[in-house]
């Protein structure tokens, strides 16, 4: 099964500031129970339900550090997501299983900028 | 030669907030005058000597998307690095040459968090 949050087409649309990004960097751990990829994979579908998600942008070097940033409209948005029952028990088994460091910044836009070759 | 930038061991150091990050999310056209790897390279150690930056995270899904997120202590010192002159030419030269497409994100941190397995 294709990792769809892994290869995202282009940069996500850039909203209209304020909004907010939820910046996550992390380096796993190797370990893969209960499968890293598919939970994902799952997360990333769950996300685009929850009133005020704007859009997301993943990279990930291989062996290295993966980053997501999630755009919100604000901060009520980002709770209800932090709060959904299968996005809190996939971050406690991330720190169980497969995480071996992470940081998590949240910030308000105040602007920003989008390029496209003509 | 190694491009340092593409491959740091770990998340940036979490700073105290309030501080700045700016979110590059960018696909690259695949051509490469003037050499991106080399540019990056130089252009990650010249931002060490900005006052007020505080670290920086970097990942990039090979034929993606690449993230990186630079972490300043304040606006003042974006503004410091946005008018560098070897900034200048290199985000000139990009959007000639390097970039398809790209977005550009600059938010105030207001809470932030590091996980590191014991």
């Amino acid at each position: 099964m294709s990792d769809q949050r892994t290869d995202p087409a282009v940069p996500a649309a850039v909203p209209e500031p304020p909004y907010y990004a939820v910046v996550f960097t992390a380096l796993r751990t190797g370990d893969d129970p209960g499968g890293y990829d598919g939970t994902a994979t799952r997360l990333s579908r769950l996300v685009r339900d929850v009133p005020g998600f704007l859009g997301e942008d993943f990279a990930h070097t291989p062996g290295g550090l993966a980053i997501s940033v999630a755009y919100f409209r604000d901060l009520e948005a980002i709770e209800r997501w932090r709060q959904h029952p299968e996005h809190l028990a996939a971050k406690r088994h991330g720190r169980e299983h497969w995480y071996e460091r992470y940081a998590l910044h949240i910030a308000r836009v105040e602007h920003s900028h989008a390029f496209q070759r003509s």
